[in-house]
């Protein structure tokens, strides 16, 4: 059986209504030879070698690597700290806000079983960065600094800085043993530094990029290190990673998600793609979602250079929350969105809703139902009404919210963004966009070998309100 | 001096280069014209007073009313739980993220200076709702249920599932004073609970719609409780309030932004507003707006009751994190977005970047400058990346982040949201299609009165992967 399950109705034009949706006979017509196509562009880049992250649910060689850095350092810290940005943080953040829980940190050391705290350090805010190591014993916390490149300026400025905090507070000799460096097997800064130093590394494989290396060391080890069954996430994303394998486009639930979403766009406008959990653990995986989906699609040009500037929008939401704040423009605003509601199917406590105050008809329907059956009943609510206008949604769904469930939905959001790089004509892998701003912040920051760019300042001509604050600048940087 | 400034020369031709952005000239000749007009129907229905949100700040009694609530519960309580949905939290939210940080609810008694901790009970996540209610004391937590029309459905089982809760822990004729309900000062289920059993109420007044409360009892009252400036919170939202009654377009920053935003969407198709600050705190406020935004400007239906199926879609985005996650996409997708940068000028702790590791070219450019800088650096940079490829952006800048800087924000992207609405020809004050889906929720559940809707299923006709779980719903609400 398989770990997630997609139901798609609601994206075709037998439900939504003539000239909305996608025909379902094109899912055994053109859409299903342009899917083939798409699919062999896919296997033939697996087969390469380009798709690291295909391969890794099978790689029990590098899950036992991470576990037993986990285990050994699990039992002498207090506090895990992951410092890294985008790539590096969102995919771990993803795994353990949806098995660890809220209030993880708030927890007794019993109530954790001895596994230990969890931070991230990902903007270099300097509120945040000061407040998070005010809070952490130096002694106890182990700083995992992840970037593969070794060369992100976030990272590297927060790597200064805690260095800087563990050596005013412990002993020259024992500040390496509080770092745990995630990078290139080989090259950059990190790596030259950990062999310098003889601080502890782990590997992300070359052939892995950031937004996809949830499932490497990169989001194994933070979900490791808090007692994340790792093997179920594994296995998980091995059984739908080899669902997603097959050609035969209705056999495919990446397939089919990359499918009627690249339709949807290109030839019905609707470029705002919406991932809407309906369960609050899971709002950080539409973070990561939106990620994977937006940075491997937003293309200036295509594979064959030719300009382009394609790729749909992902907008991350939370039901229900979101029906009191977004549901409205998804109902009556512009026809330019899918929503893709992402369901749990059960929970341990689902919470049971008192029958009191039954004189009153806003209370009394309301007793006897779960807050559980409440959130479902919004949600299919929310799809019903969005269809009986003609507009498109889909689910994707998890029996449990465990491990393995997690480990499907994370191959499956990856393995359709691959498909859908290629229905899109664009390389899902790269990311030049980033590199102007980049060279930019370099120059800004006086980096040997980069020009400081003259800035047109962005209050130019006048064109600020008001005037005068414009002749004192208060910063620089 | 105003508490917020916007720069907006990235958002014109003559920075952009020809084409892209709106022509300075404009500024002063048919824009301002056309500003003038909504401006006068905004003042319109200020006049008669339906636009309630524009005569909080002056409101000093109402102001002194909630601080005397707030002054003697906070010394009786230890924390406060607002359990509200929308626009009943997100004002509240956006306030006390910003001003109390993330950490509130850890730091000691004496760090809070004695207030209460805050949480908020919004979804009703069953998870989370049965999480918190195990993290509380109810002997010392108060319950804030906030719902102007006492009506909303989730909001009205958490009320249901807290009243429980507290039942089977305290003492019958205790149970009542720990609440208090924010509502309509005349109707609806929570004011006659609170007469018929003696709960203190404030109320929301009545053309004060949801998400134009924050700076109502809705939001007032957890900002009072947990020792925000409430006075300097409404301080500078009546600073910029003053500011934004100007008619004369490049007075007004409130009308700058409605229209060079309008402007964008409707001249050049650059329909989604990206609000990204370049600081963890303001977070929510990016959140907060997008409610705005997008609930008030997304209409089927202009004023004039013709078909529109208008309204941008607000994204909220942060600082430097999303550099890493959505720049891709803005920098090389299609061009139908502007970004709207948001800036705090100072900090209290910029934090040093030290000077370690100087052989690293990697590192050693970092040394000297501040975290704080860097943020900056990396702000700028991005502006300028894409004002090179012609693509628009502005800044709203507060000198600091403290409570009237907040308020003028506050204040700025509601006058912004009026003037919007004028400007697209919509009612920002309704949202006419929220009610289908709450119709359809209440026959789901089966409130009397409510016919249970013949729902299409979701995986109708076979469209659904794999096949077999379709037979097997695994919840019923």
């Amino acid at each position: 059986m398989s770990p997630v399950s997609v139901a798609y109705a609601n994206l075709l034009s037998s439900t939504l209504g003539e000239g909305k949706g996608t025909d379902p006979a094109r899912l055994e017509g053109d859409l299903a030879t342009r899917f083939r196509d798409a699919h062999s562009q896919v296997e033939a880049r697996i087969e390469k070698g380009e798709m690291g992250f295909v391969r890794l649910p099978g790689d029990e060689a590098m899950r036992r690597g991470v576990q037993e850095v986990a285990d050994s350092f699990g039992q002498w810290f207090e506090t895990l700290v992951v410092v890294g940005i985008g790539g590096s943080s969102l995919g771990a953040r993803a795994v353990t806000d949806a098995l660890l829980g809220p209030h993880w940190n708030e927890d007794s050391d019993e109530d954790r079983e001895h596994y230990p705290r969890l931070h991230f350090m990902e903007n270099p805010d300097p509120g945040s960065v000061s407040d998070l190591l005010a809070r952490v014993d130096p002694r106890r916390t182990l700083f995992n600094i992840v970037s593969k490149s070794g060369s992100t300026a976030e990272t590297m400025a927060q790597l200064l800085v805690v260095e800087h905090f563990l050596r005013e507070r412990l002993e020259e000799e024992q500040v390496r043993g509080h770092f745990l460096f995630t990078t290139d097997p080989e090259t950059g800064v990190l790596r030259r530094m950990a062999e310098l130093r003889g601080i502890p590394t782990l590997a992300v494989p070359p052939a892995v990029g950031g937004r996809f290396s949830v499932l490497s060391p990169v989001g194994l080890l933070p979900a490791a290190v808090t007692g994340v069954d790792t093997a179920g996430l594994l296995r998980g994303a091995a059984e739908v990673e080899s669902l997603c394998r097959n050609p035969v486009l209705k056999e495919n639930p990446a397939g089919i998600l990359a499918t009627l979403l690249h339709a949807a766009d290109v030839e019905e406008g609707r470029r705002i793609h919406v991932l809407m959990p309906y369960h609050d653990r899971l709002r950080s995986l539409a973070l990561w979602f939106q990620q994977l989906w937006g940075e491997s699609l937003g293309k200036a040009r295509g594979v064959d250079g030719a300009p382009t500037e394609t790729g749909p929008t992902p907008l991350p939401a939370l039901g229900a929350v979101d029906q009191h704040s977004l549901l409205q423009l998804f109902m009556e605003g512009p026809p330019d969105k899918v929503i893709l509601f992402l369901r749990v199917g059960g929970r341990d406590n689902p919470v049971a809703i008192p029958s009191l105050h039954g004189e009153e008809p806003a209370l009394s329907y309301l007793g006897g139902h779960t807050l559980d059956g409440l959130l479902e009943a919004e949600r299919r609510a929310t799809a019903e009404a969005l269809r009986r206008i003609g507009r498109p949604s889909a689910v994707v769904e998890v029996e449990r919210l465990d491990a393995r469930a997690l480990g499907g939905l994370l191959m499956l959001f990856q393995m359709a963004t691959v498909f859908a790089g290629a229905l899109y004509g664009v390389d899902p892998l790269d990311q030049p966009g980033v590199e102007a701003g980049k060279t930019l912040t370099y120059g800004l920051l006086g980096r040997d070998g980069y020009d400081v760019p003259s800035l047109e300042p962005e209050d130019a001509g006048g064109y600020r309100f008001p005037l005068a604050a414009a002749s004192e600048p208060s910063r620089n940087p």
